[in-house]
């Protein structure tokens, strides 16, 4: 064995949560025979990653399945994004996802160019976005953008050349936490990649929070609207009369899947498969924490095989206590989230010829 | 063709500007035959790169030439600053700026060891400059710096032994940006390279702004007298009674280039053949924002073929609506950014011979 | 001379301190062979780096050959940190040794994830350090903190599974500056590495501060009481009443070496070979400067061959009149800490095999 190789080796040992249930990506690659849906990538190239709803059922899974192959070899001996350049532009400052997406980059030997408060800028002098998207071309391959405008896409998109991934606008979505959220679902249970999965493999998720204010809940709803066969029911508890919002309601209504919608954590804890807690919700230009009555902890009654999801960070909503039971899939979430981003970076950036023996169906 | 090769042509050409005149390297690089004046670029080794003031038109033009060199080939191949480190230490933030610089480093297979605003510096502690400047000697090998106070450079140079690239220091220069301005013009028009410029190819500047306290102006202006044979008359508008200000108003009276200073945009608008626009002033510790009486839009008189240069970023005295017109050579002129930026940082760190195939004459 | 070669060296040629005494690591390594303890490096594979207790004067020793070795050769050559990515997250902002840090990395090679300012954080909302360490663990190899809270180390290391290098916590430690000042210390007097030190090599200790709150001054002494045989006294000057705090008493009274605290630091300056001076104490979760009653210059009565260290950014404490005199030895101290932090990354990453040439006794 190579010095190189041993040592990539020991490189991804490490690289994994500390507590909580830890999540092979091996199994959910051999449930495809190791192999990739290259041709649902290959439309990724050149493409922004804007909202989960561009997204079908077989590109997620693709997705999942290339970050899978991703954290199960080293791929970075490849050094897929030799010579690319990432643009991590943070208007809404937020360490983890930046430090995630610059990772995915570092580790695939591509480099980056690093906003961490775009507060910071041109912008105090007044410069719009769609001006910053103007220099952005000529800066870099890709913008990854966190903003606290909804509306900043179509703003920088006026005049930016480059492809867009969208790391979460104001209170509109957040696609690659979705897609992070769904790799950790499909690596615990690999049946539910399936249109047809074994009913009692199907789940029943539960949503403690408001999805029309929440950008991480919402666009993991709407992946979740794709998984038609492997959802059995969607339930959102919450305080509010309207926790779904208008960008929710209508695909709701339209989906096979059944919805209800809930007051008390109480009454359906104990039903839940898959429990999705976020505890910050957009109010306008504030923050909101979420209502400390839907706190979980190592008390709560849940099912004893239910998996809690959180795309973190977390308040008091979800207790330290439950770390280290088997209920945490939080951590293993969490610790899935630079293989997602290089999957996408890879796609979006046309570099899945880079990557070494892809088997391709 | 091999993968690299194509791979770097793809970079190459998506790397321009949405809108506005597009400016071809090539037609100034075909006017030396593709020679670069590998002597005036040889002189800059070890320098630092201060103001204007420091350059004749002899070394301008070769600045160009090697952007343009850089502009068409992918020399990033040649990994020209390989083994070296900038340090962008920007005490004044300016996302743009500062981008411009570590893109053109990064691109180049340089290193970058950023500091995004220097008032989150131990400087907080009250660490002068030129302690500063004696730490980054052995932590960088050339220093990128933008500093609010005019005096900022002798002060760091009381220690520093590294170069020193000046990206703005209070109202005094703000020399790189005036290449930039320079490298546009000279694609735009390559008859201005010489000091025998056919009479129909000579230009009218007009300066919209106060070169006294806006160093991009004031650097812009200082380059424009070395190409006497070029610029046929410079005219500036201006609200205020001396706009030119102590440093430019010697040169401006020695110089065989015409000057004047008119207080109304309307009387002299038709007959400019450039104008440079900008927005911001400094006035002692703090910004000020143009008058807008003299917004420039869509329905301005210009000449036909008259073309606006700004620095950017922009206010409301240059209106999006000019964008889509081939009166907008300001997008071009950001586009050109980064390869002036890597011409100085390759001929400052003396690594003008890792570039293959530079044809001298 | 091969082109990279001669480049290597013209590199290490000026990475040097500007003005005081100049120290050559040469001298240091040929008191030893120019081998290398090996053995005591070895131990560092994997280990954190928390605080001054945790070393033997063998591996400070160690480090100090290694770091002299790394500072008289230009081992980037070798990429000893290749695909290694270290994370500086400095919770409480400290440019220049942030810096420091991400110049060692970027020499050898390594890669870096920056947070400049960690108040800039999901930390707003709430996170805590335990699950930021969380985070971490997929996103690098090496964690350096710097945090204003002396708990952090236990907070973040609860989840942590990657080596932590401890840039400063609170009033808590600052061990690699403590190895940065023996650095320079060792390499101004090789003999001091030696338990038998010749006695007219033996050196008095002056401590101008507050050991107790000022956490690089305290990491300072605690190395100084491993030098038994070399330091024959240590004198902390101090107007307050308990200067040397609770971490420190019982180390120094069961220590060989004899300790006292005066009042006045005329009393015994004349005497004092080497004097360590800082400008900051912490208080609670503020600063405060020193005592301006204790401020060294040109005409402190020092004695003809007495050295200052002092771990910068400096106040009115320490006069820039010293800067030119032979009594600077914080210049050449400064140029030290890059190789010594390098010395410990390589160390505490296991990448001792990737450096050609290490001769071991």
């Amino acid at each position: 064995m190579s010095d190189q190789v041993a040592r990539a080796i020991a490189l991804s040992a490490a690289a994994t949560n500390s507590k909580g249930q830890h999540l092979s990506p091996t199994e959910l690659l051999n449930s495809f025979d190791g192999k990739i849906d290259r041709d649902a990538l290959k439309e990724l190239a050149g493409q922004s990653i804007l909202e989960p709803r561009q997204f079908d059922r077989r590109t997620v899974v693709a997705i999942a399945q290339l970050s899978a192959l991703l954290e199960s070899r080293n791929v970075e001996m490849d050094k897929p994004l030799d010579g690319k350049i990432a643009i991590t532009a943070f208007f809404e400052a937020s360490t983890r996802t930046r430090l995630s997406f610059e990772s995915a980059v570092l580790r695939l030997d591509g480099k980056v160019l690093s906003v961490p408060d775009g507060q910071v800028t041109g912008i105090a002098k007044g410069e719009s976005l769609a001006d910053i998207g103007e220099m952005f071309n000529t800066y870099g391959d890709v913008v990854i953008m966190r903003h606290p405008d909804t509306n900043c896409i179509d703003e920088i998109r006026k005049n930016l050349q480059r492809p867009l991934i969208n790391a979460g606008n104001g209170s509109g979505h957040h696609p690659t936490q979705a897609l992070i959220d769904w790799y950790a679902l499909l690596k615990w249970r690999p049946e539910l990649c399936s249109p047809n999965c074994p009913e009692e493999k199907r789940v029943h998720l539960g949503i403690i929070g408001t999805p029309g204010s929440m950008r991480a809940v919402k666009s993991f709803v709407r992946l979740a609207l794709l998984f038609t066969g492997a959802v059995k029911k969607i339930t959102v508890i919450s305080e509010l009369a309207d926790p779904v919002g208008l960008d929710l309601n209508e695909p709701l209504e339209e989906s096979p899947i059944p919805t209800e919608i809930v007051n008390d954590v109480r009454e359906v804890l104990p039903h839940l498969d898959v429990i999705y807690v976020n505890s910050i919700a957009f109010l306008g230009d504030s923050y909101r924490n979420l209502d400390t009555r839907y706190k979980l902890d190592q008390d709560s009654e849940l099912k004893s095989d239910a998996v809690i999801l959180h795309p973190l960070a977390r308040n008091e909503e979800l207790s330290e206590s439950l770390d280290c039971t088997d209920h945490n899939l939080y951590f293993a979430q969490a610790a899935g989230a630079v293989f997602v981003r290089q999957a996408l970076l890879v796609s979006v950036l046309d570099r899945l010829d880079q990557i070494s023996g892809i088997s391709t169906p």
